[in-house]
């Protein structure tokens, strides 16, 4: 949140009584003004138990509504391995049921994003033919064609959604979507021109390319019209210029045409990339220009996104009616507290999203979504953890724990709420670590917000002390005689090349010319002590190498980007950052050079070696920056363990690693070794560490 | 097979009986030689009952021995989203009991491969950090690092593998693993020099780098092997030269101060792809070089894999003392019934394993496994379909197939073994279809076993009628009075550019230069007109423009490969070629040139653009070949349902588009939609077409 709001005291809320105020969603109310938007979470009809406690916590922290994923209504529209919400049939509904039961406990309506993927899905289950306008090859590499649907296919397609729709109420929800986004719909592809060549009346002018988009409303209104809101989840721009849809051209067309259809415009950008822009590439807000005009064409509700975290401009989106609700997927993983946190004026104690889409690859490896910010996310069933609240120790003992980073600041936050007289020693003049060094890399200022939430709470305590430029030693610890340790003393990369391609240290460096990310960072692009060629050697494939050549480009370095992938940072494809940060790259003259791996290096060059051929070359280059791996900071682990039998005289009943001292990993896996460490404190072994969310629901 | 064994009669198969001899394994005994060693089917933990049926069937067919996939011991090896066997506890060993009880029905062995993944898994869903002989990066991409075990993290280990052993037990297996390949495994990573840099007794010298598997091996007869086998699996050669593993080096070592530890020796090649050669790259029995040694330093069983379909080869193997039992995967499950068909001398009704890797695209997209040439894998259960047994109708009516393809000849194969009259047209000259077009690619010859397989059946049945050069119209099809029609008429490759990339049609191309792949399977190079530089645009992204790639180059043009993809083929990543196919792409000096779409053409260029920032350039080109996307063959269709109220008369009832004229896909799809029309043909809609694959197991 912005400093202005940070510095707000309580009885200056009224200020934000318009987002708690009700409104009339077609048959339904929402009891305020938050709205979570259908969002993805790895879990879906795989993990349901998972998914339904997740989501009733957001309506336990004050979201009005919370929306499901995106839920297949068909076995035409199977994206597995993807865990999405399912609604094939009936038998899937009791693991809806959960999720709506757990919503309406707390009061706030659930809604539903129904969702056919016509050619966005391959069908590698059921192995049925995707269905799209025109033919077409699916928008995956998968080797399937999507067929042209004829005219009993799309009356076939208009049964199931309405089937789907009255399941769908069957199984409790209050809003359901019909869902044209993110190209990734078959009522999205009708409604695009590059996927619809029909000549009929499905195809052609824009009247015609929207019909079954009318259509598909008009069936769902009247199957579940009587009780269910019908939302509409409408992509009103591509960023494609006049190759896509666009905000002020067709897209305020087809919102005109359908003006007063739906009960509810859920209006966004497309694809998925542009809809959740990183903090890296956009500012909170940053759908506004596109999504501004829709309130203007229909008097239905609208909501919308765009990261929104600070109060003050949600109240002021409400008030200058550019939207009448506030539409939120990632701030409210972050924080599904984030409302009622409002309302009570515990403005500060909100957990800000970063924009990290740490949280997005979850869906994009199939697994669990896990966030930087918020530790419990995805482990509210299995591991019985509220993001709120936590137990308070029955016993609690004096905790000491070493270094300031994510890990250090997470633990030392968790076990002052749960009564532990917690000592926090960083050996650094700054708290944060890692997040603080990264932070200061172009684009990622709003990881500091990892740092600053937990250190605004730490100082807030009676029992949390917080000492920098205190390094210790295996013997200070020994002298303090506290009863637990933990040590969270990060890693530090590697000089000597070791990562994926090379698993073996590279022996031909010159360490003289050789620099890591610690070092940049340490120092910046100054610690290039050359004015030649640096060349960036990247093996890690996440974002480091790639804010590195930014900043260095940013100073005017020739920058030469090696690596044995095929693309630039490839990982950040599950972050949907890869497209923006090759290009970014290539904006700011990086030469990118692809599958190589270093093989040798002299005075003035490097060898590099094609993955394939192993054919090799030389280019220039003064400064070589490794970005491959990273080794554990454990050095005082070791000694104590050295030292592990005077640890009963010294009073010390465990040493606990957490974080990149014990294996160097995400931020966001930081934060949830420190907060699991404080969990779990009082256990030997953790009891049930993870439920297993398998078997039948009665 | 080869021609040889086909043309054998029966009475010639008392040479095969050696095949058949019983072999004692430690404490047990598997009935014949026939050994199914552990594969993955992409269904594993998730799809219990699948997996089982599986399994089962393959006992049935004869396999003696019949193993699962890997099977995760601990959270700390978790592979999710793929759909390994997983015993992390004992609520894991319902579903592992479905699988022993289905395999011994048939009186065959039951194996289980227990696995911890090592650095090769990023735990995704436990969370847990991976765990590795020294710090090291995970082997994918996912941001994670592995930590170094310390001799606290050995003991748990070996506990854990214990443990895993005992429920295995209780689950019912009879052989029992100990897994040390494919550069997937923690007993490998301790084996491997480049993985462990450990300075204590498991790090450093060989004898130390494989104390920990010795002692794994010892603790799992100590605690099973009073009643279960122990076997190894082991990876005798990387292909890496000195830098990896070699089996006239320290593999040697290994096997000869192991030799008489396990029950049973299962060696093989490493990493995977190497493992799992397809046939456009090697022969029947490549890795006898490798393994051969094994069976002179051991007096214990030995199995061993290289694709073998021949029982001639099986034979000798034996006889020669090269291997005692025969190991396959590939061939198992394009016929689970190889072994049964060998012994009762229908030798000609093998459906031989084509070495297309169809098969591993499953396990690698975490969806049950297909397979080109046995349309029924991964169905036995939810579709309750059988390998070798498909029900008469009761009431069969003739069907009339337009189309002689993969899909054709399967739906007429099926179908007259379901009784019905079959008359199969094929508009011409040869049969096969694209199967035919294709296997005449370089290195895809094996292919056209799927055309051979199902003609020679076709051939020898009195109810199937098979007309070459007999294109037929849709009035001809109203004049021939059938009541059932299928048309499998197949698809054009397109000559618009359309595509993945570029989703409306090229306005700039100039046809007269413009070749697709079926100008070039249908006249070879010689389609090409000119001496100049030929620029092959791939936006289909498997194997097709590789192939097209190799043809053209062996006949002397200029190739230059342009793809909006990063790599040559990245789906072939799915059917572990890539690799291959990019390194020979290299040797036969194709240029590569990735991540481009094609935005012009001139009389002698074509124009360029970088996917990332529009830039474009200009390359010469005199012919260009578009591999993008096909368009199904649906005229004669198109004008029958014109002609639709004509049928009544015409004594027409149902008319079923199959395969590639439906949408087009992979031949194992065509193969696939072939088999489920005749498995369908008497229903107007599939009764329970397919069973999901959920809830408790009993």
């Amino acid at each position: 949140m912005s400093d202005k709001s940070r510095s707000q005291s309580k009885d200056t809320r009224a200020q934000y009584d318009l987002l708690f105020e009700p409104l009339k969603i077609g048959p339904v109310t929402t009891p305020n003004r938050f709205y979570q938007v259908p969002h993805c979470t790895g879990m879906g009809h795989r993990y349901p138990r998972s998914e339904a406690r997740l989501r009733g916590i957001k309506a336990e922290g004050g979201w009005g509504v919370v929306s499901t994923q995106e839920t297949e209504i068909h076995p035409t529209s199977d994206l597995t391995p993807s865990n999405q919400a399912r609604l094939w049939g009936a038998e899937d509904i009791p693991a809806l049921r959960l999720v709506t039961d757990a919503i309406h406990e707390h009061d706030s309506l659930a809604a539903i994003q129904l969702a056919h993927n016509g050619l966005h899905s391959a069908n590698r289950y059921s192995r049925a033919a995707p269905l799209a306008p025109s033919d077409a090859i699916v928008d995956g590499d998968d080797p399937v064609q999507a067929r042209k649907m004829d005219k009993s296919d799309i009356a076939a397609f208009r049964a199931w959604h309405v089937s789907a729709a009255k399941r769908a109420k069957e199984a409790g929800f209050d809003i359901i979507y019909a869902y044209a986004g993110h190209d990734m719909t078959l009522l999205h592809h009708f409604l695009l021109a590059r996927h619809n060549h029909r000549t009929d009346e499905y195809g052609g002018s824009l009247e015609n390319r929207l019909r079954l988009f009318r259509e598909v409303i008009q069936d769902t209104k009247e199957a579940v019209g009587d009780t269910c809101a019908v939302a509409v989840r409408l992509a009103v721009d591509e960023l494609l210029g006049a190759d896509g849809m666009q905000h002020d051209a067709e897209a305020r067309d087809i919102v005109e045409a359908l003006a007063e259809e739906p009960d509810l415009w859920d209006v966004n950008l497309s694809d998925w990339s542009n809809d959740s822009q990183t903090s890296r590439f956009s500012d909170e807000g940053f759908q506004e220009k596109y999504t501004g005009f829709v309130k203007s064409v229909t008097s239905k509700p609208v909501v919308g996104v765009g990261r929104y975290t600070s109060p003050d401009t949600m109240a002021r989106l409400i008030r200058k009616g550019q939207l009448d609700l506030i539409g939120a997927a990632r701030p409210s993983i972050a924080d599904p507290f984030l409302p009622n946190k409002i309302r009570t004026g515990d403005i500060e104690t909100i957990r800000e999203c970063i924009g990290c889409n740490i949280c997005v690859m979850g869906d994009n490896t199939s697994s669990p979504m896990r966030c930087t910010q918020n530790p419990t996310a995805a482990e509210e069933w299995r591991r019985g953890w509220h993001p709120e609240v936590i137990p308070r120790l029955a016993d609690p003992e004096p905790v000491l724990i070493v270094g300031g980073g994510p890990a250090g600041l997470e633990a030392a936050r968790a076990l002052s709420q749960r009564g532990a007289d917690v000592m926090l020693a960083e050996a650094g003049n700054s708290w944060g670590g890692r997040v603080t060094l990264e932070a200061a890399l172009p684009g990622l200022a709003a990881w500091g917000r990892v740092r600053d939430t937990r250190l605004w709470q730490l100082q807030q305590v009676p029992n949390a002390e917080l000492y920098l430029e205190s390094a210790l030693t295996a013997q200070d610890l020994l002298d303090y005689q506290m009863p637990h340790i933990a040590l969270a003393t990060g890693a530090t990369w590697r000089r000597d090349g070791l990562g994926r391609a090379h698993r073996k240290p590279m022996l031909f460096l010159d360490q003289n010319r050789v620099l890591t990310p610690d070092d940049l960072m340490t120092n910046g692009a100054s610690a290039v002590a050359s004015d030649g060629p640096v060349v960036i050697f990247d093996d890690d494939r996440f974002y480091m190498a790639s804010v590195l050549a930014e900043m260095l480009a940013d100073a005017g370095k020739e920058v030469i980007f090696v690596t044995p992938s095929p693309i630039v940072s490839p990982w950040s494809e599950r972050t949907l950052e890869q497209d923006r940060i090759q290009r970014r790259l290539i904006e700011k003259n990086v030469r990118i050079m692809p599958l190589l791996t270093l093989t040798g290096m002299s005075d003035d060059a490097v060898t590099l070696a094609c993955i394939y051929s192993g054919e090799t070359r030389e280019i220039a280059c003064a400064t070589l920056v490794l970005v491959t791996s990273r080794t554990p900071n454990d050095a005082v682990w070791n000694d104590l363990i050295a030292m592990k039998e005077q640890w009963r005289d010294a009073g010390i009943k465990t040493v606990t690693r957490i974080g990149d001292c014990l294996a160097p990993s995400l931020i966001a896996m930081a934060v949830y070794a420190g907060h699991s460490f404080a969990r779990n404190i009082e256990f030997e072994v953790p009891p049930e560490p993870m439920r297993e969310d398998v078997g039948q629901i009665p």
